[in-house]
C-alpha cells in the first residue's frame, strides 16, 4: 500500500515552498526556503532537496508515495522537464524528475507541471473547484494565468501549454501584452496594466480619495488602493473594477464557448477585489453567451492561498501512483 | 470478431443520407432519402430506418456492427437524444438510439452525435485531419460550426456542446450573429452575414464586373460569385476574401491559445474561396498568436465533401466497437 502522504513543491523565484500534504485531508506540515535563483540551477536544485528531505523525515516511518513540484513555464507532455521557468533566469530546459531524483536518497516517483495547472488541482481537491468535475480557473496576478480542469483531469492541450487565457484577445484594436498580443486579456487587467489604466481613467479627478493613498500623479496607486476606495464608496473606484470586470467576462465567454464547460474559478491577488470584478464579469459573461451556454454558469472565488500550489503539486503524486499502482 | 462494416446516417432537414462504410476504406455504398421533415419526427425514423436497412442488405452476410447517427443539435453526454435539432422544426428531444432501435430487425449499438463532431470524425480518419492526432476543425457554411479533436476522441464539453466556434466573439463591439452574440465570427463570415458584408463593401464600385453576376444592387451576391470574381482578378474581391480570412484568424489565435492544438481543419462551402481567405487567417493567426504557440500551426482545408458525414458517423460505431469489445 503506497503511503498516504506526498511532498509538493511550489518552485517560486523567490522562495520554495514545501508541504507534506496527506491524501484528502491537507497539510499536515510546511516550510519555505528561499530560491536564492541568482546562484544558478545547481543551488535552486539543492534547496529543493532539503526542502524535501525535511519533509520526508517529518513523515516518519509512513513515508511519502512521491513528490510533485509546480513551476512557471511551459513542461513537456511526460511531465519532467521544464522549458524557460519565467522566474528562474538562465534555465533553459531542465529535467527536474531526474536532477532532483539525483540528490534524493529514496527513489520516488517526481512529477513535474506547470504552476497554473498544478494551482487548478489544489483548487479541485482543496478549494472552490472541489464541488466541480470540470472547471475553468483563472488567475488574476501580475500575469493572468490559466487551467483547464475536464472531467477531473488538467487538460494540457498537444504540448502542455494549454489555457493561456491571459493572452487570449478579445480586440483586435486593443493594447499589447508582453507577448505581443493585442487586446489580449492581460493587457487590460493583468497587475501593471491594470494600474496603469486604472490610473488613466482616474487621474483626471483631483478630488480623489486615491491621491491621499497614491500619491502625486497616482503614480504608486495599486489594485489594493482601489479595493479600498470601493470599499469606503468611491464610485469611480467601483465603475472602474466593473470595466475589468467586463474584460474577464468577455474572454470567459469564449472560454465557455469553446469548451462548453460552465463552472469558473478565479484566483490571484486581484481576485481579491471580489464582487467588484466578478458580478460585473458574470454580467457581462451572460450577456455574451449564446443562450444554449447560459445555464449552469458560476464564478466562484479561489479563497485559498498560496498553499494551493503545494496541495495541487502533492496530488500530482497522488494521481501517478493510482495511474501505476 | 465483429464485422468491419458500418452504417452513417447524415441526417439533415432535406436530405438522409446514408452509408455502409467499410473501416480504414471509406463509403462502399450510399443512398440519399428525403426526409420529409414536414410530416413529422414518425415519418423521418421510418426514412432512417429504411436507409438503413437497405445498407444491411448491401452488407450481405458480412453484417453490420453498428450504426451512427450525425444530427445538428446538441446531444446529450450518452450520445443517444438530441434536443431540438435546429433542422428537423417540432422535435424537442429525441431519443435516437431507442426510436430507431426499435424499428430495426437486428439488434445493434447506435450512437448519435452532433453534425459538425461527426464531420471532424470523419475528417480525422479519412480527410485533411488524417495526419492529426489533435486537431481544431471549423466549417465555414450558412452558420459557423466546429469541433475539437484531441487525442483522437472529440472533445465534448460537460453537456455535449463544446466547440460552437462561430459564436465566439472577435469583438464586443461587433454585428449581432443569430443568437444574440456581439461581434461573433459567425456575425462576420457566416454565409448570409458575409454575403451581406460583401454587398455593403463592394456596392459603391459600380463598374465592378459582380453587378454582371449578381444584379442591380448587387441583390443576389453569393460567396460563389465573389470567389469567381477574384479568380478573374477582381481585387476588391480579393481583399474582401482577406477581410473574412482576418476575423476567421482572430477567433482561432483564441482556439489554439486555449486549447494549445496548432492544427486546423477548415471545412464547409465558404472554405471553396480556399486560399483567398486560408493566407490572410494564418497570416493574422501567427500574427494574434504569443510567440511559443507559433512553432508547428497549420491550416488546411477539407476537401471531403458530404461524405464526411456519413463516414464521421460510421466511425462512431466501430469506436463503440472498441470501447466494449
Amino acid at each position: 500500500m503506497a503511503s498516504d502522504l506526498a511532498v509538493g513543491v511550489d518552485l517560486g523565484g523567490t522562495m520554495i515552498k514545501v508541504g507534506l500534504v496527506k491524501r484528502n485531508k491537507g497539510l499536515v506540515q510546511q516550510k519555505a526556503l528561499e530560491t536564492g535563483a541568482e546562484n544558478g540551477p545547481e543551488h535552486v536544485l539543492e534547496r529543493i532537496r532539503d526542502g524535501v528531505n525535511d519533509m520526508i523525515t517529518a513523515a516518519g516511518s509512513d513515508g511519502i508515495c512521491g513528490i510533485g513540484i509546480g513551476i512557471p513555464g511551459t513542461v513537456d507532455m511526460g511531465r519532467t522537464t521544464v522549458f524557460k521557468p519565467s522566474n528562474l533566469p538562465g534555465w533553459l530546459e531542465v529535467n527536474l524528475t531526474e536532477e532532483v531524483g539525483k540528490l534524493l536518497e529514496g527513489d520516488y516517483p517526481i512529477v513535474v507541471e506547470n504552476d497554473a495547472n498544478v494551482a487548478a488541482f489544489g483548487s479541485y481537491f482543496y478549494g472552490a473547484g472541489e464541488p466541480f468535475d470540470s472547471f475553468i480557473m483563472i488567475t488574476l496576478g501580475t500575469g493572468v494565468g490559466g487551467a483547464i480542469v475536464y472531467q477531473g483531469k488538467v487538460f494540457r492541450g498537444t504540448t502542455g501549454g494549454a489555457a493561456e487565457i491571459g493572452h487570449m484577445s478579445i480586440d483586435p484594436m486593443g493594447p499589447f501584452d508582453r507577448a505581443g498580443v493585442a487586446g489580449s486579456v492581460e493587457a487590460y487587467i493583468g497587475q501593471r496594466f491594470l494600474s496603469h489604466a486604472a490610473r488613466m481613467k482616474l487621474l483626471s479627478d483631483e478630488d480623489s480619495i486615491l491621491y491621499e493613498m497614491a500619491g502625486p500623479d497616482l503614480k504608486d496607486l495599486t489594485p489594493k488602493m482601489l479595493f479600498d476606495a470601493a470599499e469606503e464608496g468611491y464610485q469611480p473606484a467601483i465603475d472602474f473594477f466593473a470595466w475589468a470586470g467586463h474584460k474577464l467576462g468577455w474572454v470567459l465567454s469564449s472560454c465557455v464557448t469553446l469548451l462548453d464547460i460552465r463552472k469558473i474559478v478565479v484566483g490571484g491577488g486581484v481576485s481579491a477585489a471580489g464582487q467588484y470584478i466578478l458580478e460585473p464579469a458574470r454580467v457581462a459573461l451572460l450577456d455574451s453567451l449564446m443562450p444554449a451556454m447560459k445555464d449552469g454558469i458560476e464564478i466562484v472565488r479561489e479563497t485559498l492561498g498560496n498553499e494551493a500550489g503545494m496541495l495541487g503539486a502533492a496530488h500530482l503524486a497522488f494521481e501517478y501512483i493510482d495511474e501505476h499502482p
